[in-house]
């Protein structure tokens, strides 16, 4: 008997990404013995075609991009990654090289950031290719970060520097110049943050991938506080400063930074140094939470408040 | 500061389906204590627009679908539903309307099938609605049952009856007539097999999702046996029948019947038929399983083999 393509689809290219509880992508679920004492995070997302990537972006690319973006969001809840299902719709078109490269970027990710392939589905499409992956990770029991819980007077702090997925967008679409290239490569590979250990540290954490103001925002209605940050504290790459204030605005608004953004009492500020620096990842603070009504104060040179045009990234 | 309207549509649909864990899909991921002592199912499975379901096919029974086919696959496994994660990615196009009959059908099967949301992603995209389900469930160590594992001398058994999906795929595509509805209504609608405890009874087990033929295929390879079943055995509705002889490779073949496929050991036929009384679920008896290589003999009137087309649905 012949098998659908499907099958030797997944054999060839999904079966070698398969760990421990996948029963080897031959069965129709996965079996996984939950570490005991741990509790379980997860966390799904979906990327298309012409929305969250550009069709011609390198295969590989694609994939680690789909790993990190989810891996990014447990980092921001201080779980240690442990494996995902995917679905991956493609057109009938698709050719045997894109699911290779496909698959060699998340099989190189699974070893930088421990994770492996439980189970997934494909399927053609008539429309551009659709990706939708669902991680699981593993936490403490009481040091799971959330988007609530920061108090006034925490400070703000962001990981590594923001806005340059967002300039990397306007150079993918010919509008801004990137002589180095570093701007391209932070739009397509996001540097989750994994291993930073903000459990018991962050009073609050997210990442921040909808764009800086909009995703602050998100945090201060979750927490029933207002936010202030002054703009010339927000850590900007020397690509993205080579870019010009005139892009200030979309470095501050603009999605696809995949950074964290937390909430940290003055009292574990020591702490979250230590745990920067133990895990190689820059941590600045950027301004402070305050009492009142939820919203973002963005304050420019002088201390005048600026006025953003946009508040973030929506996928509608 | 004005939200997207991804976070209107998040609350105004989504959130009412929202369960424990889900911090009330506030969070950027679902927080999951696992039931001590259990195992975890994990599968996923995607649909798209013209592929899985027909784009005017009634909202309502597509979220119905998306969660189904899910929880087929955990039925199949022994497991019992826990919750859900989902991707949903639509045209910029679709009206509210469809949103709210989708999630309709989500929350009355929630109910009906005891599970919740934990977490997801909604995203526009310029290709047909694509959807994603990632289910989990649980199950007591050593009771979960999978797609090998059978025995020569098993019998092969099905749950309800076998081929109406693949009818009313036709009946959708106006190619076959079906005055009372029931074909159409099943391809629209499986009916998960969630609650029939085959753990520590079938050896073997999967749904029938792509062609009982070629499922009893996939179960004869994993568990390296040759299967030998009766057509005249196999389970057919009265609306099955009424299409007539001409359908019968259609029914062996076709797929969307979403009925379990199980091996069971001549000892455990009564603590299945027990099993299966207490669900309210009917078995029946088709074949057995024989050493031998893995392939599937299908015998009709008479005893002669039958030659059948083809092996199978595939998704490319």
């Amino acid at each position: 008997m012949t098998l659908p393509p499907e099958f030797s689809l997944i054999a060839r290219h999904f079966r070698p990404l398969a760990g421990p509880g996948s029963l080897d992508l031959r069965d129709d679920a996965a079996l996984l013995t939950p570490p005991p004492g741990k509790q379980l995070v997860l966390t799904a997302d979906a990327m298309v075609a012409g929305v969250h990537f550009l069709p011609d972006d390198p295969p590989d690319q694609i994939g680690q991009k789909l790993l990190r973006v989810n891996l990014s969001d447990l980092a921001a809840k201080g779980a240690t990654p442990l494996g995902y299902l995917m679905t991956v719709s493609t057109p009938q078109t698709t050719p045997d090289v894109w699911f290779a490269g496909f698959a060699a970027g998340l099989a190189r990710d699974q070893i930088t950031y421990g994770c492996t392939l439980l189970g997934g589905d494909t399927s053609s499409t008539p429309g551009p290719i659709s990706l939708s992956l669902t991680i699981i990770g593993t936490v403490t029991p009481g040091l799971s970060v959330h988007r609530f819980g920061a108090s006034a007077g925490d400070g703000i702090w962001v990981t590594g520097t923001i806005g340059d997925g967002a300039l990397g967008l306007q150079v993918a679409l010919g509008k801004l110049t990137d002589p180095t290239g570093f701007l391209l490569d932070r739009y397509r590979l996001p540097q989750p943050r994994v291993g930073l250990a903000i459990g018991g540290i962050a009073s609050a954490g997210m990442d921040v991938s909808d764009g800086l103001v909009q995703d602050l925002g998100h945090m201060c209605r979750a927490s029933g506080l207002a936010a202030e940050i002054e703009a010339e504290l927000v850590p900007a790459s020397d690509a993205a400063r080579a870019a010009g204030p005139d892009w200030l605005t979309a470095r501050l608004t603009g999605g696809d930074d995949y950074e964290l953004l937390l909430a940290v009492p003055p009292a574990q500020e020591t702490a979250l140094r230590q745990a920067a620096a133990t895990a190689g990842i820059p941590v600045t603070r950027i301004g402070t939470f305050h009492s009142g009504a939820p919203e973002v104060m963005v304050r420019g040179p002088g201390g005048k408040p600026l006025a953003l045009d946009t508040g973030g990234w929506s996928h509608f």
